[in-house]
Order: C-alpha cells, then sequence, then structure tokens
C-alpha cells in the first residue's frame, strides 16, 4: 500500500494593490512570496508473526492525510492471549479511535491528547504499545510515544534522530492498557522534530527494531525507488533476521546487555546469544516533499 | 561549579472578586491555581586533554538561569591546530557570543536563531561542533545540535531521549565554521522535548559519549546525591575509560562498526581495536526541579 499525501503549494500575494480611488504613494510591490508547504509521501508493509498469519497479527496502524500527515502504530501486548483476550482488539480499536479523532476540536493537533482521547474511546480489554506522529505543513514533526514502537529521521544517509523504548524491564515496554496499572499519556514521551525536504522518517513496531539495524535501513531507503519499495524491503529484511538463529540481531545484542545469555558450557565454548525476535512487523516510511 | 537555577512559584488567582457595587451574582469563586514552573539544577565539570591541561583544552561551555535554564557546549575541531591556529578561540569566542544573545530580542527564545546569530557574530578562525539547550518553565526543551556533541534525558531510571551524531564520515562531525566549506544553523538538527519534574539531563562533549555508555550514566546519576557530584563521577569515569587501552569504548565500537580494526594477524590472534580515546571532556547535568 502506497500514499500519496502531496499538499498544493500556494502563492501569498501582497495585500497592497495599486487604486485608481487612491493617491497615497504606495509602498513598492512585494515579490509575490512562495510559501512551501511539507508533507509526506507514504509507503507501509505489514508482515504478521509467522504463527499469526491466519488471524493477521496483532499490530495495527493507520495513515492519515491530514495537514501534513498523521501516521500511527500501536502493537497489542500478546500476553492477553494466556487470558483467553484476543490481543489484537485493543490495538486496532486504538488506531481506529485514533484515526477517527485527528480532526477532534479538543485534540488542535496536539499528539497527546489525541492519544489520551483515544484511548479513553477504547473499550476493549487488552493493552498495546503505541506511537503517532503529525506533520505539520511548516515540517514540524510532532511525536507521541509509549513502549517500544520506534521512529527514525534519516537526512543525507544518516540517521540525525532516533525514539528510546520505554520499558518496565527487558521485553516489559510501557504500555496503554484498558487496566488501570497500564500507563497513560502523562507517561509517554513527547516531542518535535523540524523535518526539511527530503528527509525520510521510519516508524516501526518492535518487530522492526528488534530485527533491523539502523545502517541496514538507511542502506536499504538510499537503494530503494520509492517509499513503497523502501517499506517493502525493510519489513522483508526484519522478517528474514527474525527467523535466523545466528544473526547477531538488536534483540540479541540488547539482551546480552541486560544480563541474558546462553548457559556458561556454552559460553566457553565460545557460543553466545544470538538470533531474532520473530514477531508482527509494522514499517511505515515517509518521504518529505515540498509542494 | 554548581547552579542551582530555581525560580520562584507565582499564583494564578481569580480574576473575578467581589465588589459592594456589583448586585449581578458572582460565579463561584475559582479556587486559585498553582501554576508550577520547572527549571535546572546544574552541574558541570570539566576535564582536558591530559596533553592540553596547561592550556585548558578546547571545549568550552556556559549556563545561564535565564528563563528555566540554557545551556550550551562547543567544542573547537582540534585539526586547526596543525594549520597554526588555536583551536579553542572560535569554540569558545562562539559560547561567549551564545551566551551574550540569549536576551537578543530577535532571538526569541529560539535556539535555532540563537545560533545563527552567534555564529554570525564570531570572528575567530576556527571550527566547533555545538550544542544549546533552552527550557521554558512550562517543560518544553528546546534543542539545536550541529556534530557530535550530545545530550540525553533521563526519566525513572532510563533513556527516553538522545541526540544522534552529525558526521561526514568518521570522527569527521558536521561544525560550525569560520570557512564557508562549514555548516550552518541550516544544517542542525533542532528538536524540542517536554520534560516533567525530576527528569535529568545530560549534556556533553563527545569526550563523554565516545567514553561513556547511556547505562553507565544512569547508574551515576541514581547513586550521586546531586547534579554536582554526578558531573564530576561522569566526567571522571570518561576520563578513565579514555586512557584504558583495553575498555570497549562506544569509540572503539564505533570505529568497528565503521570498518576500521587491528590488522588480520591480531584479529586472527582473537584481538579487536579496544581502547577510549583521550579528549576533551566537559558534561553538564541539569536536574529538573518544579517551583
Amino acid at each position: 500500500m502506497s500514499h500519496s499525501l502531496r499538499f498544493l503549494s500556494y502563492f501569498s500575494t501582497n495585500p497592497l494593490k495599486s487604486s485608481a480611488l487612491s493617491r497615497r504613494k504606495l509602498r513598492p510591490a512585494a515579490v509575490p512570496q512562495l510559501r512551501s508547504e511539507l508533507s509526506f509521501a507514504v509507503g507501509t508493509h505489514f508482515i504478521p508473526h509467522p504463527e499469526k498469519v491466519d488471524t493477521g497479527g496483532e499490530d495495527a496502524f493507520f495513515v492519515s492525510s491530514h495537514n501534513g500527515g498523521v501516521l500511527g502504530i500501536a502493537d497489542g501486548v500478546s500476553g492477553w492471549a494466556e487470558r483467553g483476550v484476543n490481543p489484537a482488539l485493543f490495538s486496532r480499536e486504538l488506531m481506529a479511535n485514533t484515526s477517527d479523532l485527528i480532526l477532534d476540536e479538543e485534540v488542535n493537533f496536539d499528539p497527546q491528547m489525541l492519544l489520551k482521547k483515544a484511548h479513553a474511546a477504547t473499550s476493549s480489554t487488552g493493552s498495546a504499545t503505541v506511537i503517532v506522529a503529525m506533520l505539520e505543513k511548516n515540517g514540524i514533526l510532532k511525536i507521541v510515544n509509549v513502549g517500544d514502537c520506534g521512529l527514525r529521521i534519516i537526512r543525507k544517509g544518516q540517521v540525525i534522530f532516533c525514539t528510546r523504548p520505554q520499558e518496565h524491564y527487558f521485553d516489559c515496554p510501557y504500555q496503554l492498557s484498558s487496566e488501570k496499572a497500564g500507563q497513560t499519556y502523562h507517561d509517554a514521551m513527547l516531542c518535535s522534530v523540524k523535518l526539511l525536504e527530503g528527509d525520510t522518517i521510519i516508524m516501526g513496531s518492535d518487530g522492526l527494531f528488534d530485527n533491523v539495524f539502523d545502517h541496514e535501513i538507511v542502506t536499504i531507503i538510499s537503494d530503494s525507488k520509492d517509499v513503497a519499495e523502501s517499506a517493502k524491503r525493510i519489513a522483508d529484511v526484519a522478517s528474514t533476521h527474525s527467523l535466523d538463529v545466528n544473526f547477531d540481531s538488536p534483540y540479541a545484542l540488547e539482551a546480552r546487555n541486560k544480563g541474558f545469555d546462553v548457559p556458561l558450557w556454552r559460553k566457553i565454548l565460545g557460543r553466545k546469544l544470538t538470533g531474532g525476535k520473530p514477531d508482527d512487523i509494522t514499517v511505515i516510511v515517509g518521504h518529505v516533499l515540498c509542494s
């Protein structure tokens, strides 16, 4: 699925016009200024966990063309399945509510307020990590993040911005929940970044960032012909790595940093904890256009 | 050196007051609202490169109590010494100009405009990486960054935000310069993050972040009694690591990721490129207070 969310440019014309009725000296006519606006061209790709192909997985996402573009991903916490709850219900309803509330007057293009209202409107049992990014036409990208979905900004071939996962402990991320014990919009990381024409943003669930390094993402983006191809190729690499028990993935590195590893006798034999992490994989790539 | 930049709180009182002249029914008196303001308690520590102790090194920094607090670090590019130019002159003048221009009307608390004007006002020959962070009393931290100085935000024991270095190639960062070939405020990474009471920010030159891992910073901050102790202990650890040829530093990891390593015959013997990076080390720690 590839969206093109381009907006038309407009001219800010000089308000002072010559008039036969006026003999006052006019200021020299200003040169009409081109007011450029930024928006996203968006490509998306989703690959469900290999064991959840039939049910469509538990990630949910949306893309909206409102303003410069609004993008959201929620990742349903799979632990709910052990309690007989379908983990996809909460994430899907949360994303549907978020998308529906973008134009809400009270939200007023504030992503934290959007998350607050979307969470309050979600009645399903469950919980989810979530990230929402809203682009204003002046280039300000507002980001709200709870948990371990993520976002990277690539400018001139390097990652100039990245979110950091929030977690209670390894593999237990912050999450919006139907239960009081969960996090709320108060716990969100809230920031904004000035984007420039030509920047590319990559948003994903942890299924992406646990399995693909930033330098791989940068290479794929620079080698792809458009955002749709970028999103598909990044998701494919994530999927391949996630099933490769020998790949020294970001997830394996993080696990070892947190003290998890193979048993001592295997370490003595030179082995270490490796492998990707099978998971739902959602990738959204947004390329910043000027119009 | 430790600064305490606390501001007094103020009350927003109810504008509707009872008056004998008015018989109109007053709305119930609102409870006076406490409008809290955020500011930094700041600790700083600087350790020069071991070979630059006599000249005081080439980093420069400032701390201002304007608004919620303004912090800046510039790192003079040492390559200028080969051309007979003292690399400290540019970074020191740039920081002095930045500090002087904080209250400038045209700057209007916009860090990118501040950097633009401070750069334009700097007449020394040389170049420097630079980072400036400005806290508004409502908790919005505005950050402008050119090159490989850095900033981390720690909330509840985890890094929730980090800047990323910008570089042309390994060890050649983006830099503001006296020469036209250098970068300008246009090339800066510009972002803002909502801070909360209790957050801690750590700013540093690359001498810090090349030698100390984030998890070490988090541990030191949680173990220190105040920001002054945090800054000193973090700088001391950076200095120790920078001189340890066996320490597998962030700098060594990055070098190996970029393809630099020991010769093949040493690799066969199980060796790898390790060691810290001797450098000027500037550390600024800001703890967010509510008053």
